[in-house]
């Protein structure tokens, strides 16, 4: 946990109900840090659906190798995430510490250990000491009670500097259902699937089949479209779990049943809220950036010329000193191998055409643009004038102090 | 230009000697910089071949777009390069600025502006006052002298620390024949065909389409294995130049022919020279950083591994800060997209290894290899145990130097 929080920590923090059949606690299992909680039990009600996206590193963790595994049951009865320690390229002492930590889970929470879900989230390399979470968790599991998502929130810290929760309420027939979120951050973040940790709580009862394709669909304009820096951890970990336990809602087991119509928006909404909380509290983070790609041959294209600004070390650090560089925003395009023509490229710093049509636009003012930069949230857009495809991305400057945090991370 | 030196600068600097066929003279035209020389000038005798490779940037510059077109005539009598303005995403009038300045330069050295070689380096966008050479480059033509290449290094440098030469002898028939380079980088340098700008002379008789041929084959392991920040150049030139004026040496029309063996071992040392103090001179760099991929299935695999490795943030700040960070290595190799198997992966720092088979090393010694990344040259190798593909690429690390130099460059 950093010292001082980020100046683009939201100004908000809502209240978070309970959601129906979740229970929490956090506890310190003293995994590395000292002085704080650094592990989570979640309890579900029997019947919970759970679905998930994963990292697609080839090197993924130990834990992401268990979820891969048992997420194919579709259902769960207990979440245990640890912060310090990501297990990850552990090798066997890896795997038995994952095995070892579902069987004590199992027996806190008085399910199988195939019911269990499992996250870590620190430094690589390290073996997990599990043994830590003996008697810690059985003592978390008789404790656990509904709400404490702030807490839970917080107990999953690394490097941020503000604990990540999101809330949205939602009609499901007659019924309201209840969604809350929580994330991490905050660097090694470049979305391959899902990215970083996140855990979604609904009492909405939602099939596995179809919660899992409503969050495939809705990752992929939320959480797969922020970026810190190019790097895609071992260890992305989005899970969302369903315990169905909100009265008198209908059970949905398809994600294309009209009633989820307003369930999908506010599930969007809540996962797209932890996703620019993360990009909020990027490593060093002193500026927002939302990259808006217009005009490309197709959606994906704008996704790859987005990413290509957005991870742009030169793109970033510009941002970073302030200067509308917008030559680099070209440089950016220019590598990202995706079609683009010169001479109908043109850009904005917010609702200033710096570029136009392969030039420098003439009537543009540079005093206006630079008041412009200095703001905490820039918006950066790039027509590219071939055809209809459009993407958004999110991602934050480049700054010293990301090099001095990632300078002496693990010592 | 910085105003210190990179400590990474090479500790001998050769005497350059002159090249048959070739005279330069360099000149200030105040395109940007004060007090400084920023335009060269080379004229080459008649019968002089020119082979290039360009930026693959979808919005290269404006004298990339010439010599592509030019390239294909394979003779040259004048280079023309200036360092403060890229010439670059400047439209219309950036075709005129090209055309305006490879006509006075034909003007300068009696031939046809097709035979006229032009590169432009510094900020993008900015038009280029193609004006500033009127007069300069007639002045410059009748001073052209042969040698002065330390000079020619230093005229085209913008946020170097330091000029870029190197210099090599080969045998060729029963002559021997003389090949000078000079390059400049220093940052938005990531390969993808030629990378930044660098210019090579040579006084073999070599026809066109061997002289592509053989600087097709010498910059796959030379230029386009240099990362400093993966951000492509929209001018990215390397051209080379072959007089023919050896006396008594062959005229070789086939890169193929044997008699060029020794020629071409030369010129990619050449090469490989420039292209290694490239990576001494990034942006803010600290150490050079040499990452070696083995066991990989093929050579490409293992560059692409390479580059995952040399271009993460994460792996170059952990390198600045001197830390033998091998989790973040592992982090890379994963996110590559290429064959990896976690479980077969190992990993060195210098001669130590710090990762076997899928977990950390047990045996080695944390303070050994903390010492040694204190040393200002780093080897990170990494074996993959798959098959036989290896490669090699140099990089530098991520320093705050780098944000400050890149926060504030245009202004």
């Amino acid at each position: 946990m950093s010292s001082s929080v980020s100046p683009l920590a939201p100004k908000h923090v809502p209240a978070m109900p309970d959601v129906a059949g979740v229970r929490l606690a956090t506890g310190a299992a003293g995994i590395k840090y000292q002085g704080r909680t650094d592990v989570l039990l979640a309890l579900f009600d029997k019947g919970t659906s759970v679905a998930g996206v994963l990292t697609r590193s080839k090197c993924p963790s130990a834990p992401v190798e268990w979820c891969r595994v048992k997420l194919k049951g579709g259902r769960a009865r207990a979440l245990v995430v640890n912060s310090g320690n990501a297990n990850a390229f552990t090798g066997k002492t890896g795997r038995e510490a994952v095995n070892f930590t579902a069987k004590l889970a199992a027996q806190a929470a008085g399910c199988k250990p195939a019911d269990v879900f499992l996250a870590s989230t620190g430094v690589i390399g390290e073996p997990l000491r599990a043994s830590a979470f003996e008697g810690v968790l059985d003592r978390l599991a008789q404790g656990a009670t509904p709400g404490r998502f702030h807490d839970a929130a917080k107990a999953i810290m690394t490097t941020d500097t503000f604990p990540k929760v999101a809330t949205a309420r939602a009609k499901l027939g007659n019924a309201t259902v209840t969604i809350n979120g929580i994330a991490k951050g905050a660097g090694m973040i470049a979305p391959d699937m899902a990215t970083m940790l996140s855990f979604v709580f609904t009492d909405a009862p939602i099939a596995p089949g179809a919660l899992q394709a409503l969050l495939s669909g809705a990752v992929v304009d939320t959480f797969n479209a922020v970026t810190i820096d190019g790097d895609t951890s071992t260890s992305d970990t989005l899970l969302v779990f369903a315990t169905g336990a909100a009265q008198g809602a209908p059970k949905i087991s398809k994600a294309s049943d009209p009633r989820c119509k307003d369930f999908r928006k506010a599930f969007e909404s809540v996962l797209a809220n932890l996703a620019e909380q993360v990009a909020r509290d990027g490593e060093g983070a002193r500026k927002l950036v939302e990259i808006v790609v217009e005009g490309a041959t197709s959606k994906k294209s704008a996704r790859r010329i987005a990413m290509s600004i957005a991870n742009s070390p030169l793109v970033k650090t510009a941002i970073a000193g302030e200067d509308a560089n917008w030559g680099r925003v070209v440089m950016a395009v220019g590598k990202a191998g995706e079609p683009a023509d010169r001479d109908r490229l043109s850009i904005w710093f917010g609702d200033t055409r710096v570029a136009h049509r392969g030039a420098r636009d003439p009537s543009y003012d540079e005093a206006a643009v630079s008041a412009y930069m200095k703001a905490p949230e820039i918006l950066l857009r790039v027509g590219l004038g071939l055809g209809k495809g459009r993407d958004r991305v999110l991602t934050c400057d480049l700054t010293k102090e990301y090099v001095a945090i990632n300078g002496d991370y693990r010592s």
